[in-house]
């Protein structure tokens, strides 16, 4: 990479992210201050509610802003750096090493969605208005550290000066949801923090599948066969649901779904549990789960979250040294019209029943996702996902669904991310891409600028508390 | 969703869907003059022959609006309003009611297709001015059906006011074709109202084809054998011929085409028509079918039109309940570079061939579609379908095409809608588009104002006339 | 098509291909500034050694701008006019006739790729200032005939003009490479001119593979075994590296890799050799020979190329009639992140490792490539390929990669053409689709402007330096 400058300005303009003709910017910025109003409603995302329980400080800003953070890893890791240097495995580096790593390299940020929100986080955290560079590691690194000793750098101060009103966990079906219990208790928490189920471990065929359902199903106290495992979930959901859960969420392979009756269904798993299941039994078990997945939500209300299509663990030899999570699960090819027909012939008019899909294969934007929800009553479309909530990925989902499914069946924007700092800039840029296609809309004169206002109101704030049920 | 404003005024200005710039708008509102100009041609559609052959006023502002247009429909549906509700069904819906469901919920329709269309009737044929509502909806009502009553909104005085000069209807290739015949010895209609060759019932292998085919076969006068079959196809085909037909159009499954010999392919007729096909002989004889109808329209000079990749009908209970056409047909991921090698290898250069491909897989735009009609001189890209007849999707098309195969081979806009008050405002809507999308060549100064002004008249009139042989 | 005017002015701004918003315009013009002072660099491309060797004058404009360039016969095959009546083919046709019918269906180049750099072509090379036509086709063929028997016009001095500091050509394995070599003892050849290495015809088990395999053995004084088969190829290989070659291309049917052990691999070999391999089989092959490529080029260090997708000879009489690469080879739908799973689960992060990844499937884009790219230190983004490297597709390409990517992580612009005078047109267009790009980031306040001063020098010198060794 060209190197940066040395002591180069640290681009965060109040305009940012707004479009670039001026009636155009002053029109998104009319609808962006309708937005900035509004609380911050994150309804999926990775943040653990032991952190908030425990609300201890922030170490320093390698432990913050890069090692957990796979997004900002994963290119540093692209750049050559081996993520024995980064903090992860067993090794930890040493935090001022790591920062040094990233400060150094810091322009393979630019232009990605990663560089708007660190930058975001470094200008109004910590009001750093100068690039990351080799230069000034050191210097940035004791500032931010004495930053993150101060009282409002501890993660429910950052809640509250967030305006973050809702918080929702992603939790395996056995946690015991200690620290979300905790925290109902507690009267200085001003965002509500809720669990979600998520299911995962338990539905789908992979490796130590007899061993989970064995734990779910004693911890539940039902029968270890197929009915005492479907009871079991329904056990766990409805546990969760007394803790405050919206939704259940499913990181499944595909979105293929299957119905089959109950003596099928329980031969299948019983196949799956012993070692004799072939390739195709783990893929109609995995389907007939997102189908009885479906049903669980159709009868207890928990809103069904789906997001398939990505290869898992890329690089074998990375997870195997540094675990999951580490910046190679890799997107593919992946369809909804055909894989969902049987789901959503049994379920998707049902009464109260709530489906949001996510995607990261864009294709399906246009093709199938938007003509789904404009449809079925039940079917909402997630926001961008993973690589996909980044500005002109962003722009290019509005651009794709809005004319065939209108502004209604959108679900808001969800953050999904596990580093409590970034939420607030993930929000604000979606706010700012959403003023921005509005603005164009109505510069355009293919919206008047009520129709706009009404709109971003239910983007950011209407439709995702319908949709989530809050 | 957010509700409307009590009589918010209704966008619809004279400088609607143009680009935001002001300079571009400039060069985008010459070019659309230039277009605005011409005559709408409409090679592809569904409004009935029967209708302007009747030339019955409308009833009321429900039946002409709503209860008909399953994109209206849907996004109602969608937003939880029952299809028994809008007028569909066995027992239909008091039209005062159906409008009311609509007008309360007009927000959903912001942003869409629709919206646009149905903001470009309601101004300009009704002078209508603010936004429909749950207030207004009843006095809107009332003015709408009075107007109905006018001659001027009878469907022939329409069809001049709004300067159609071709008309083409889709047809059963067993529809006697009266209306059309009636029609041609009119003096008092305006328009050359064509029919269009439809034979998907007797080409695909759905249940009840042996009826369907002894029908056709009894209908032509041919035996019912194979070599009768496809001679029923041609007879049939030279009827529409000589009631003006232009177009035979193919709504398949797939794009795949496959190349028989005569033996082969009689011995799969037996088997379709017999009880004992399997999937794969179904799949084979469309594919089969598809390739010999590009060997008819080689023939007798229909131009051929495939528009594939269709989950027809994903919601069982709701065709059962309501009928086709009620909204819940689903695109899909297709290809047609491997799919139709074989129907172009044989007839891709044959003289006076045209096969225009529409798609609502935007995926086979760039990769698919513009290579292959930038070299045989049979293939033209059809214009967006369906979902994708929106702005923002229009401008994809053009985007993803025009770089690879110019200008010269695109079919021209066609409104493909049974909504005859809504040609109008679809194709004004792409002339913007397309005067938008040159405008921004031209200030981009990739493209000559003058090259602009060919192109308009290529794009609007010359292109259409040329591929569908008006 | 709609006819040209007679003597209409061809459009070549000194401002064309940038953004129209004036500021966003101002700002692009700084960072084109920048790029312009950069010397071309061609590390991938068709032009043949021999042409810069031979150094002979071209002998009039269509054997120079027409008849070589698929992409411009292809458009006018296209548009009716017969291969045969182009120049190709046996019976040569007289290059006036040719250039007539090039001149007189211009228009049919409007907004496309080819007419842009043709215009370039015409207005930078010969001053021409009218768009051709009909009317003026015989004088611009006397003309441009005369202009090209100066000496300034013949290769070496046009590159020399063009700034081309490096120009690779595409090369059989069994090549002698006697231009290459003959080029490097020349002193007055500016631009270093280096083989690549294009094994495709011995690693593809199509019709004819044992003789070229046996060819490939006996050249390399090796066994004709399969041991012998893969010390040929690297033997070959380190021939290729000691005239210079930077990579090796690999243009592939689909991305599939295989791992296989050596008994195997042989024994797969020993099949496709003789006459009973299966499709199956061959797929195998193909796909462990791209596996085994990548091992190769971790051990000799050639940067891997790889460009999959492709029917080629989509029409098979053309290619019987006038041979290869007559514009119909059509891409199709493909996908990287399962099939190239087995290669970089071993080869992905091997030192110095170069694996540049080429697409004409634009859904591979944000799906697969970017998130690949982000994380591998061995793979980087090739530029949009073939029908994609014109303004409209290198835009969308920048959108859906550097959001994800960031600018680190592409390789640089490749020309991939056989037609030296276009060099300059197409790296002209590219710097400034990326000025533009880069402009709308800075204007939209999503970058600083040195940010975006550093990042079009990373994408147009730093990075193709940098992954292809130069």
């Amino acid at each position: 990479m060209t190197h940066a400058t040395a002591d180069a300005q640290l681009e965060h303009s109040p305009e940012r992210v707004l479009p670039a003709d001026p009636r155009t910017r002053g029109i998104a910025r009319e609808l962006l201050h309708e937005a900035e109003a509004l609380p911050i409603l994150s309804p999926h995302g990775h943040v653990p509610a032991e952190l908030v329980e425990a609300d201890l400080a922030f170490g320093d800003p390698a432990t913050l802003l890069v090692t957990p953070d796979h997004y900002v890893t994963r290119l540093l890791h692209a750049d050559g750096v081996p993520y024995g240097e980064l903090g992860r495995g067993d090794s930890p580096a040493d935090p001022r090493s790591v920062w040094r790593r990233f400060c150094e390299r810091w322009p393979i940020f630019d232009g990605t969605a990663s560089g708007l929100w660190l930058r975001h986080e470094l200008a109004t955290l910590f009001d750093v208005t100068v690039e990351p560079s080799a230069a000034n590691a050191d210097a940035l690194y004791a500032r931010l550290s004495s930053r993150l000793a101060e009282p409002a750098f501890r993660p429910r101060a950052l809640l509250r000066g967030f305006g973050i009103e809702l918080l929702a966990t992603t939790d395996d079906p056995l946690d015991d949801l200690a620290a979300h219990a905790a925290l109902a208790e507690r009267a200085d928490v001003p965002t509500r923090v809720v669990p979600t189920f998520r299911p995962d471990a338990y539905t789908s065929a992979a490796p130590g599948f007899t061993d989970r359902v064995d734990r779910l199903t004693a911890a539940s106290g039902t029968g270890a066969d197929h009915a005492g495992y479907l009871e079991a979930l329904r056990t766990q959901r409805a546990r969760f649901i007394r803790h405050g859960a919206l939704s259940a969420d499913h990181g499944v392979r595909t979105a293929q779904t299957l119905r089959l009756d109950t003596d099928e269904a329980a031969r299948l798993f019983d196949r799956v549990r012993r070692a004799d299941a072939v390739e195709s039994d783990r893929a109609a078990f995995e389907a007939h789960m997102l189908y009885e997945s479906a049903r669980m939500s159709v009868e207890d209300g928990l809103v069904m979250t789906i997001h398939p299509g990505v290869h898992r663990d890329h690089h074998p030899a990375t997870r195997r040294a540094f675990g999951p999570d580490t910046g190679h699960d890799i997107p593919f090819a992946l369809g909804f019209t055909r894989e969902l027909q049987p789901l959503l012939e049994d379920f998707g008019t049902a009464d109260g029943f709530h489906l949001v899909l996510y995607t990261i294969d864009e294709t399906t934007y246009s093709r199938e996702l938007a003509p789904l929800a404009g449809f079925y009553p039940s079917v909402y479309l997630g926001s961008p996902w993973w690589f996909l909530d980044a500005p002109d990925a962003m722009l290019r989902f509005r651009r794709a669904t809005v004319e065939t499914a209108g502004f209604s069946r959108t679900a808001g924007f969800v953050d999904d991310t596990r580093a409590l700092c970034s939420i607030p800039a993930r929000h604000d840029v979606a706010r700012r891409i959403d003023a921005g296609f509005l603005a164009d809309l109505v510069a355009e004169e293919r919206m008047s600028l009520p129709a706009a206002r009404r709109a971003i109101r239910t983007l950011t704030d209407e439709a995702p508390r319908r949709v989530f049920k809050l």
